[in-house]
């Protein structure tokens, strides 16, 4: 079995390219050895999938692959810090080259665009179950955090709310028809929002990725931070794709707590908003302001004068909602 | 299922205390800080345990937490590195309140005798699957690599060897006897050795811990540092239990290639010996030397006057032995 699981590594050599030159010892000896940059804080985040519960039974190597990196590498974005390394492992009940191909061709390709360089792992039998571990650098005290809100501070969101929701949706119901590859691949390959992170950091007082569903880790910065939130939902940015198939109500419903989305929700005083936007002039993932921050703790969702009170959870008035774990 | 996942890291709250003073932030936001501490390189080791794979079903959660972190601090170690942090990624297939206490506090038992700060994790549910990243400082560039041993150097080991393979021999065959608890206890709460490796860093030119079998590992030396190994099994240090339970030809094989020891194998020039033996003189790990370096390439056994070439597999004339996985 060592022999088999060694062949395996083979995979997995010289995946990402060491571009910080912080790299001095990758796979190979018991551990790695990585001398950090002067005046930088280390940023670590782990996150774990496992077949049948993060993605279907028989979902391809490379889909996994977008699914693992790009989900744990949207964290590193959440604290606004520059991706430098990351460690992997991988639990297989067999070892499927094809599979294996997939995967590690894929991992390579995303390692490579988002300058990561796999410095360590651990492969072992059992059932398929992958861990990976984000290493990134920030400015010294300088990483973004969930405790930042105050009263007043505008909230805003990346890219567009609810299409991994939908893309769920449409896997698990075998659905089939002209929005559905760009749902799925909105599931499947997650686009850390790295760059946009590093273009709002100078101006954001605090951040999040969005995984478990908008009103859920928005509530996450509100506890951290001690504030609440006034949304208006009409302004939730919602993809035409998603709108077209499940139309207005159930597109917001899943923005606002269909979870997976991988997007940045960050707040950041309303003075520096046009400093803001002049920041993203030229960048090409939408930013999008949804609501503002409030003293009075809880989130309500504002519209044409409605205000209706929410749960992190989801609509009080939507039965069933919530996570997708 | 989200709220249940919540409530086990209520387990893991508080583990372990930051001696280094070097992180920032904990448990709590999308990843944790560390500041870097002047002149450190960083060292990092992660790895997996799957149930019935590594340790048998229904094993308690303390067990479990002493093999898991036992065998993870062992890479720092071997390394000499000073442990710092961890992460820890928990998939579970329910929540066993029972499992998971008794899990929880040994892990907090030694998070604190090791000096090892919980600082991330992330909670799934799966087939039980533990992955654990270590995390640990070296002064910059003195990390002890596999790389430096050359022909004339002593090779040592710490502690007893096949210790371990008896006591999961022992699990596996049911077998009782007065001998037994020791056995097991080395098999599931491996001590790394970093006290002992951080006095024998200012002497050694390579280490390497043993979780393969003291053939395999230091066959990784031999190959990393492109030199051959002649070893005395006679002075292989095998524990009186062992001996007493096996006798002496068994004792020496799982000695050979018995693997999970969790002892260091290192190397150091002859002529620092003395020092070396003046550095460990009150310290509580036996240190045994067991053979030197050589030019030619390959391990050779020598015992009175008799050489024995080996595979880093084990003895050629014992068939069937090998690695646990």
């Amino acid at each position: 079995m060592t022999g088999e699981f060694e062949l395996i590594r083979d995979y997995f050599a010289d995946i990402g390219g060491d571009l910080s030159g912080s790299v001095q010892l990758s796979v190979g000896d018991d551990c790695a050895v990585i001398t950090p940059p002067a005046h930088q804080d280390l940023v670590v985040s782990i996150d774990t999938m496992v077949e049948g519960v993060h993605f279907p039974f028989g979902t391809s190597g490379d889909r996994v692959a977008s699914r693992l990196l790009g989900a744990a590498l949207s964290d590193l974005a959440a604290m606004a810090a520059s991706p430098a390394f990351f460690t992997l492992a991988l639990t297989l009940p067999d070892t499927d080259p094809v599979w294996l191909k997939a995967f590690s061709t894929r991992l390579a390709e995303l390692a490579r665009q988002y300058g990561v360089q796999l410095v360590g792992g651990d492969t072992t039998r059992g059932p398929l179950t992958l861990s990976v571990q984000v290493h990134g650098w920030t400015p010294a005290g300088k990483a973004l955090l969930r405790s930042g809100a105050r009263p007043g501070d505008r909230i805003f969101v990346t890219g567009t709310l609810g299409d991994s929701r939908g893309g769920l949706e449409t896997l698990l119901n075998n659905i089939h028809g002209e929005q559905v590859p760009y749902l799925q691949h909105r599931f499947f390959c997650p686009e850390p929002r790295l760059d946009t992170a590093l273009l709002i950091a100078p101006f954001a007082t605090a951040a999040i990725d969005i995984s478990d569903g908008l009103l859920a880790d928005l509530n996450h910065i509100l506890e951290a931070s001690q504030v609440g939130a006034m949304l208006n939902p009409g302004e939730l940015p919602i993809s035409h794709e998603l709108h077209h198939w499940v139309g207005e109500a159930q597109s917001r419903q899943w923005a606002l707590s269909g979870g997976e989305d991988f997007e940045l929700c960050f707040t950041a005083p309303a003075l520096v908003e046009p400093k803001l936007a002049w920041a993203l002039r030229d960048h090409n993932v939408a930013v999008t302001c949804i609501g503002q921050i409030s003293e009075t703790r809880g989130i309500v969702l504002a519209e044409d004068g409605q205000v209706l009170p929410v749960t992190p959870q989801g609509y009080n008035h939507f039965s069933g909602t919530g996570n997708l774990r």
